[in-house]
């Protein structure tokens, strides 16, 4: 059972071109392109003549062309020409889906068309900021419930034990980091202060620091599944605590969208900025390397997680301390999942 | 559910040796093979000893024995030997299958052996005029239906959007093409002119025309599922219509047998035969290469339709004019199908 | 369906180390480990936390941590540490099983830890024993029942055509054997003579004999999943059944566990020890190669076998004189099976 009347990542922007890009959104599979003026579409990947997927088609005058036997569908879902045929039936359409491109991503409605209101997606600024925020972007494909990607984001104190060797540092750290939790309206926001202490190896590798700092992470949860973050360290005594803007310290941005593809399977739609050595492409492109090599290790230990639950089940789970902002997160969701509309009979 | 009381292709004769053949047909698992005088067998592929497949046994005198305790079966399936024992129980027996050797092909009858009529077994003289019909054939392993594969061969306008680099050419030809299609006792016949066309590339790579031509596709289906193909073109002002039997111009024969394997998959035997060049063997080896590059067009886009099919059903499907010769067929298959006498008891 | 109230092998001596090794055994999978003091564990596989698999952890002071959150659980089973808590909650447990390490086994008791009786372990001295019985040893993974496994072993007329080229010898033979089968309390005890015969080429390449030979097997069956075996052959001449512990001819012992993965996979843990030229290292290397080409043979042949009998089902089987010790075998099964007690409640 899914959240449908949200908007989801369904793509990078850069992904969709002309030709046919299929992915399967919400247990549904899809066909994304953009017609011949570069306007995007989002159609159901199933042509209504014989079923064919439309990916093996291509976009032409007028929309995207079936590829078996030349149905043209515009981004609207109709059918707009039959070859040899004068006369369209009206049942001949398939699905389409709103779509809007902003700040880099293709989001995508998956409710009900009419209730597709744009204003309602989060911003994201720094994807357009390429001077103060150079960035990356990459997708996985994640062989686990969002669910599970979510809370990975809700309990840091796995850093310490699945990220060892790249963000994760000393495990005392994160057992005694301050952590306050802050629900609202659209989820949950979260700020974490580790405070004098060894910087992590990632860390150390982007910029110079004189010895232990003062580090924070910095998470928004945007329901139903986007997170922006924020984290950094500064040196001790520049008292980051009251003013994080400084130059010379370490800080990223970090954007995960997770969007489901079926119940035990996502897409992970995430980009990293470096705040520092915004001048400096290999500085982008280190970072950019390390942050892939430690979302790597989540998804294989989260892909472990769904197996195992996916074979046994949630019984006998126990809830311990670290679970707060988790608990809060899926709270939420339960709570969207249970104003979703039933579904039009038939 | 299948149609069972029908002759199908189970191999090329060419594929049977004393090497125990396993193929599964109509979802039942059967070892082929020739005994020591050369005579073919059908057997369950299945010993009645401990459920082994007899696939790993061998030929030996008085039939095939399995390669795990020794049993051996003669072609009839009854057990004529148990390593060790004089006795050999009555319902020591595998089921046995009616086959034919003819026109290069293996045929099977998968119904009642009471009921199997060699005589009803469609002639294909073709494959015995090498002189005149020089031929290869093949076999690919289809994910889909044999109704899908059939279906592919009763609209010839996916040669527009399918095969546009080897037998297709000009779309427009495709949708103004005259085509007549003739109901019979069988199946179907269909006929299929393209007057004053470019020729296709697979056709001017085998033969030098003057220009434009005068293309026909002859096909006869006859169900369950078999498809004999005779197609060709000739310059125009050579009354092709009147005669399509001339030299000169460029014609193939091709043979489409389609074996169910599951629901879900089939085999596809398939030969072709060049009727200009005859003496050039290169000429059969160029053909038979576009037309397995065409057909694994064909197997590409038809196995997409099936894995979406299987997920999504049938439903909200629409009829388009060029279906006809598709829903004649299906008709045919439907009627057939209700034919069928009940499995008996047990 | 499993016995679950008998000691199984769950692994090597020397497969486990403090490098957590994952395992299913029984359906159930588990984790099993050494802790720091060397002491072996076996945990299930799931963190009580979030149902992480604990495969993904490492061997810290006071037993195995989850690779996740940090939780650490003893050899018992209880968790001992949870990151930033003071409190453990009661619950905070995983499932732990007996395990004893034996004659370079891991035996792990899969029913009711109150039950484990570790004095009903078999013995296997050979293990022991380095300078008479040198030996090595190996785990095959099985697509087939350990029935299935263990069924190959009652029945030794399969060695004439499974392993012609290994083990197997003359058919002829092999039918022709003496045969003497003695149902025991735990299982059954078989000898098997062949007299006068020559020697399969796996003897011929580790010994040198004058010419025909008396050759033996002798196994024992324990229930539910070991064998033992001895086998060998002498000089005919040598009054071989008088006593077979003479020096100058052939002789291996082979131990077979087929502990249950799955319903339809097993675990294969065997070993070879070769009672002839046991100060050549080579002379073991030699037996171990040919032993494991025979046992790939086997393989092959019962993952057909499975496979077949999983796709349709047991019935229409028949029963052969020699499957004398194979169906006491399987009534010495089932009647363990009958006597399990029923599950508890929940």
């Amino acid at each position: 059972m899914f959240i449908r009347n949200a908007w989801y990542i369904a793509a990078w922007a850069n992904e969709v071109g002309q030709a046919p890009l299929a992915r399967t959104i919400l247990n549904e599979t899809l066909v994304l392109f953009r017609d011949k003026a570069g306007k995007l579409g989002a159609l159901e990947d199933r042509c209504c003549h014989r079923g064919t997927p439309l990916r093996f088609g291509e976009v032409v005058d007028g929309g995207l062309r079936c590829g078996y036997h030349g149905l043209v569908f515009d981004g609207s879902g109709s059918c707009v020409s039959i070859p040899g045929q004068v006369k369209i039936p009206s049942k001949a359409c398939v699905r389409s889906y709103p779509l809007v491109e902003k700040d880099e991503f293709v989001w995508i409605w998956m409710g009900d068309p009419n209730d597709a209101d744009s204003s309602k997606i989060l911003n994201y600024p720094f994807h357009n900021d390429h001077a103060k925020w150079p960035h990356k972007h990459e997708r996985y494909h994640i062989k686990a419930s969002y669910k599970l990607m979510i809370d990975n984001l809700m309990d840091m104190t796995h850093l310490a034990y699945v990220h060892k060797k790249t963000i994760g540092g000393n495990p005392k750290i994160h057992v005694n980091a301050q952590m306050a939790v802050t629900p609202n309206e659209n989820g949950l926001h979260y700020l974490r202060w580790m405070l004098d202490c060894d910087p992590p190896p990632t860390y150390q590798k982007a910029v110079t620091f004189k010895g232990k700092v003062d580090r924070w992470q910095e998470f928004e949860f945007i329901a139903p599944s986007s997170i922006v973050q924020w984290s950094g360290a500064l040196d001790v005594g520049l008292s980051a605590q009251e003013n994080r803007n400084q130059d010379g310290g370490f800080s990223l941005r970090l954007f995960h969208g997770l969007t489901p593809e079926t119940e035990s399977s996502c897409h992970y739609f995430w980009s990293t900025a470096n705040g520092y050595r915004q001048d400096e492409p290999e500085a982008t492109e280190q970072l950019f390397s390390e942050i892939s090599t430690a979302f790597m290790e989540d998804k294989e230990i989260v892909q472990g997680q769904q197996a195992m639950l996916s074979a046994t089940g949630e019984d006998r789970l126990v809830d311990i301390v670290s679970d707060a902002a988790r608990i809060h997160m899926r709270r939420t969701l339960e709570r969207l999942q249970r104003a979703e509309k039933p579904a039009p009979p038939g």
